[in-house]
């Protein structure tokens, strides 16, 4: 059975102060590098062996996925990086505290700008400090495709192509595939394989550090997913990160 | 100016257990750790600005290069990762301690493996628990490319394809790249680049975690070379490693 494991990296430095990050290149928190180590040694215990991996560009991705490779003993395996499992850009809110914001807009305005499926908040200028035009990254990438926010429908829509057409092919290759990203990007994949409706899907909340295995079929269909680790430590992690937009 | 930097990884348990590693796997020390973050420090004030980055199959270097590129902000580049940047094989001492087997068959024996050009070590047996033919990462290598044990020479003649038809081709794309590998696939890269002759290449001590910059021509030919840092200490950490063999 060829399997896929995604993986949300766990607390960054923003996650703590409870400010919108979206595509600044925050590092994880303490806690978060905990996370990370748990949920590598959870991966080796039940025995996966990854064969190629996949992550963001963004640091608190890529150090989560590092440090799971690491405990596994798997740091030596091919891992390729793609702007496209960057967060969500959260445009003009990126830095912006949570709770103030929603103080200031109101919780409705908040949780429409962070849960609705097609409401983008207000878009950075170009030449914004933060905008990706002006990061040395985001160079190679085509100028069509850069964004200075998005709504979660304009993240799926750019994290599908490279589902499509680099993930899920290379499980022809390999039997098993980890993914390393945020909770934005992972919604998007999710979204595809499990076909949840563009109403639902902002309601889903992956919790952080904790490995979701899709299993597949001969033909790459998606046929069973699960989480790995105790189902009521789940429950109150994914509560949790359905609480974080409100302002009290 | 296209410029190539070496680094040697910092300390790993094996080097503070003065034991003959190779192929082995083992991780950094903390020492280790710290030289590592230390590299990535004096690159970024020095300005460096890699746009690839290659390294072995083994955890000492990669996660070397992990924690430099994390200090430089630069975890998003892409990394190549091949055996042929391993270290030399050492046969049938992997494992053994230096001082030890110096004591066993005498500091000339032990020169003769550590420090003689052509001279491999007793080979391990092919079904060896630390052969690479049973090591699941070296499965994708061609048989006969697999090594047993290997002399320096061996260990040359297996990473200058990859250096000539890999790395150095890459500066045509790249103008910044860096190579995270060991004491004996680097002694391979610096025999190439300057020339040393098959005698004295065995005398030469790279520093560990002490970046090593060469600076090439627009017909990628090397016309400089220096390492980063006090010049003082980079002559005590050559001297150190240069005196690892001594029983005494």
């Amino acid at each position: 059975m060829k399997k896929v494991v995604l993986i949300r990296h766990g607390e960054s430095t923003w996650n703590k102060e409870n400010r919108f990050t979206g595509w600044t290149d925050v590092d994880l928190s303490e806690k978060g590098v905990e996370e990370a180590h748990k949920a590598g040694q959870l991966l080796k215990k039940e025995g996966f062996h990854f064969e190629k991996a996949y992550t963001s560009y963004l640091k608190r991705a890529i150090k989560t996925l590092n440090i799971v490779l690491d405990e596994m003993n798997l740091d030596w395996i091919p891992v390729e990086k793609s702007w496209r499992l960057n967060e969500k850009h959260y445009g003009a809110l990126q830095g912006l505290n949570k709770a103030e914001t929603a103080k200031k807009y109101g919780d409705e305005q908040v949780h429409i700008w962070r849960r609705s499926y097609d409401v983008p908040p207000t878009a950075l200028a170009k030449d914004d400090e933060r905008s990706p035009f002006v990061d040395p990254r985001y160079k190679g990438v085509n100028e069509n495709d850069l964004p200075l926010t998005e709504s979660l429908k304009d993240t799926v829509a750019r994290i599908l192509p490279y589902w499509n057409e680099t993930i899920l092919p290379s499980l022809k290759e390999y039997d098993e595939i980890i993914v390393a990203a945020h909770g934005n990007s992972l919604r998007g994949i999710v979204k595809h394989l499990k076909n949840i409706s563009d109403e639902d899907i902002p309601g889903l909340n992956l919790p952080t550090g904790i490995p979701y295995v899709f299993e597949f079929d001969d033909n790459l269909k998606a046929v069973k997913d699960y989480f790995l680790g105790d189902p009521e430590v789940i429950k109150k992690l994914m509560d949790a990160v359905a609480n974080q937009g409100k302002s009290k």
